[in-house]
């Protein structure tokens, strides 16, 4: 008898029509009378359970009616087409296989869940309906990105997690160490021996793979990145996590507007992608965690996202009908509230703002010739505000020396980075997607933490 | 003008015979005479070089022939097919932009360097043929991977890089801390007080994210991991590095005959996808690398991998007619020069060897009906050794909790672990690929540091 998926019979339930199949799975909720009894069962392979109809004609019918919700079963069975009903179709069975009892203690009952317990049990949550199209979306997110950049040509490089490099200086770091802490080598004039620690320096966690993924887009064209990047900021917010996933592209003979065509298309095809083939699970999120969402994401997959630049953009919050908590002038950084206003009230659609002041954006984004401002963009969206961070980088030699040394940075942590503008250098242009911010502008989630399979934040690291 | 990949004219050469084209990337070679000169050129979206000729009528005639190595330019001309030439086509320049010059001290000159030597210039050796076909070829496997799973249906999990738990018990670790080291918080009892780490316990980087993976399966059914690994061995070989990435699919409702179809299936589907998506870069290990390469594929992808138990393996070692550096005996350890021997003279193509002595396995893994072995299994390779290394897992509660207190190991580190037992557990398989192990086997270089952008070993986090 075939095996088969459930995700196959939703897909072809016509082909399966009257046919004896084998599916396994967990129940998910089970009741039964004197002769016969209900289990919507789940495989994982699909967001939707299975009805399964069995009836006291099987031999350990008295077993499989107590069963306790999870308890997992391979079941075979007659597959009817159930026309008019709410599921399609539904199997009756010829025979179950009990694989794996469960227990009335399991935490998943039926009852509906606060997210934040469902974070204690983070290995059991992805069992439950809004887990299980988190981490299905997630993963469909992951491989639309793959595939828009295979498709384009680009080469995916795997930058380095531990860095031994401080040159990428954005943010607090973790640092890695072998050393014994109870008992730390020292030199004889008292300080830590770094030489003795297992990469014969101070090593961290890396903030960023864009650096390193500079020395591939000049040699590849257009490569990206897809990895964890860690931050050890003590921000115990809703929106951060200490360890996450960054998409990094970097493209050589483009400049500004190539990357923000570039980002458009990308976040677009992501849009487009996760609606055709998540349609269940974005239902689901329309509908119990973000009224809305599909209609916001169909608008923005169908948009033409705006364009302003930094300093026009602070003319109109300056001339807003509103008041913020933070007041707005040229040459502060934009808060979330000025960003959500922006793109939520003012553009009604993802705007890229572009051109920043030099003082409020990091040294290696292109001087811009006003001297004031460089060649960089963030893309705001509604309900989220910033998504992206991009920029053209400097690719002259000597601005960018000028720029390592006016903010103090030491030019040799920076050797081959130079080099990289000695040796063929041209225009190249690059930007940074955190990944989990992405899931939760595409499900309608609103913290980190219930996108990310185990998250770590501060004072966290179960599992 | 069209501007346009290199990629594309090798691709579809006719369509662009006799049209003016535009195209970017950096000089391979240059070679001039009095009133014309040929660059080679490299764009990085292909392996082979654009021949391009420029005479003097153009206006820079002077500057571009004086151009080193490795200078970036944007070239206008008209292509013109060279049939019966090494190359199908050319460029005839009409205008050359000089985008960013090099140097004479440019490190890679066209004559031929060492791979230890290139190790020292990692930010620039991917321009160097060897590493441009290394680096394609990575990035191809890794999305053959990602191709290969989503294909069946698996659900990508991202399991957490910082790990909390030292369930994993896989060999030496790197911790992880925001602790200042010249000033580690103490208890009064004179230990290291964790709870005023970032985490507020004692934390490392993750040995394998299986155990994390697990939990997902027996939500998903099907899920894999893909990501960075770590070990803080101190083994300074030529297949070791401390920063590596695995594969790790897991797989409920299955066995390890499943788990073993799985893995050939993957080993094959990558192979193919690499001789179909990159033949230049194939063709080029096999004649500069690794002579027989290509054969030695195809063999593989064509094969039926060969199975033998541990116990029968041990005796056809025991019979070789072969001075072994390290006696067999039932119950050792098998050594690459064992699996070596059996993979490549008495199997002559890949083999799993399956069902090792409980002892030598983790604490994990199903215990066969023989109360001796456990249902493990190992990929052999020829050239290689061990690929693969995966097993059934162990799902029933009590045998695992034995097995668990039998080792000294901590129950309550594994409550969540053994808890998927307890809550609807299934038999479910799985693997760990080494990344690196199967990019070195699908192009033939000899040692981990030269498929790794960025290798960190012991001693060595450069760049």
């Amino acid at each position: 008898m075939e095996k088969v998926l459930v995700k196959s019979l939703y897909r072809e339930c016509e082909r399966y029509a009257d046919q004896d199949v084998c599916i396994s799975g967990w129940i998910r909720t089970l009741r039964s009378s004197k002769a016969f009894g209900f289990i919507e069962i789940n495989d994982g392979s699909f967001f939707k359970n299975v009805q399964v109809v069995f009836e006291d004609n099987l031999e350990n019918f008295k077993e499989v009616e107590k069963l306790a919700i999870s308890s997992s079963l391979t079941i075979e069975g007659k597959l009817v087409l159930t026309p008019g009903s709410k599921q399609p179709f539904e199997i009756k069975a010829t025979k179950i296989v009990i694989e794996g009892e469960s227990s009335s203690d399991y935490p998943l009952q039926k009852k509906r869940h606060t997210f934040e317990y469902l974070r204690t049990i983070a290995h059991l949550r992805p069992r439950s309906n809004a887990f299980s199209a988190v981490f299905r979306v997630r993963s469909l997110v992951a491989y639309a990105i793959h595939s828009f950049f295979n498709e384009r040509g680009f080469v995916y490089t795997h930058t380095p997690i531990i860095t031994g490099s401080d040159a990428e200086g954005a943010g607090e770091m973790f640092q890695v160490t072998t050393m014994d802490l109870n008992n730390i080598p020292m030199t004889e004039d008292k300080k830590i021996d770094y030489k003795k620690d297992f990469f014969g320096k101070e090593t961290n966690l890396t903030v960023s793979g864009q650096l390193a993924a500079e020395c591939y887009a000049l040699a590849f064209r257009n490569v990206y990145t897809f990895g964890p990047t860690f931050r050890a900021e003590n921000s115990n917010t809703a929106r951060h996590a200490a360890e996450f996933w960054m998409v990094e592209p970097e493209i050589a003979f483009a400049d500004l507007q190539d990357d923000m065509e570039l980002a458009e298309d990308m976040i677009k095809y992501i849009i487009n992608y996760v609606l055709e083939n998540a349609p269940e699970e974005m239902e689901f999120f329309n509908s119990f965690v973000d009224k809305g969402l599909l209609e916001r994401l169909q608008h923005v997959a169908s948009s033409d996202f705006g364009r302003v630049t930094y300093t026009e953009a602070v003319e109109i919050l300056q001339k807003a009908d509103k008041e913020f908590q933070y007041p707005v002038s040229w040459g502060c950084d934009l808060q979330t509230e000025h960003e959500r206003y922006l793109t939520e009230e003012v553009f009604k659609k993802p705007v890229f703002v572009t051109d920043y002041p030099k003082e409020i954006k990091a040294f290696y984004m292109r001087l811009n010739d006003d001297g004031k401002t460089v060649a960089a963009t963030d893309l705001l969206v509604p309900g989220i505000g910033e998504i992206i961070g991009g920029s053209q980088r400097e690719e002259r030699y000597d601005v960018l020396l000028d720029r390592i040394k006016e903010l103090g940075l030491k030019e040799e942590d920076y050797w081959w980075y130079l080099e990289l503008r000695k040796f063929g250098g041209t225009k190249h242009s690059g930007f940074g997607l955190g990944f989990e911010r992405m899931i939760m502008y595409v499900t309608g989630m609103s913290n980190i933490r219930d996108v990310i399979p185990f998250p770590r934040t501060t004072g966290t690291a179960e599992f």
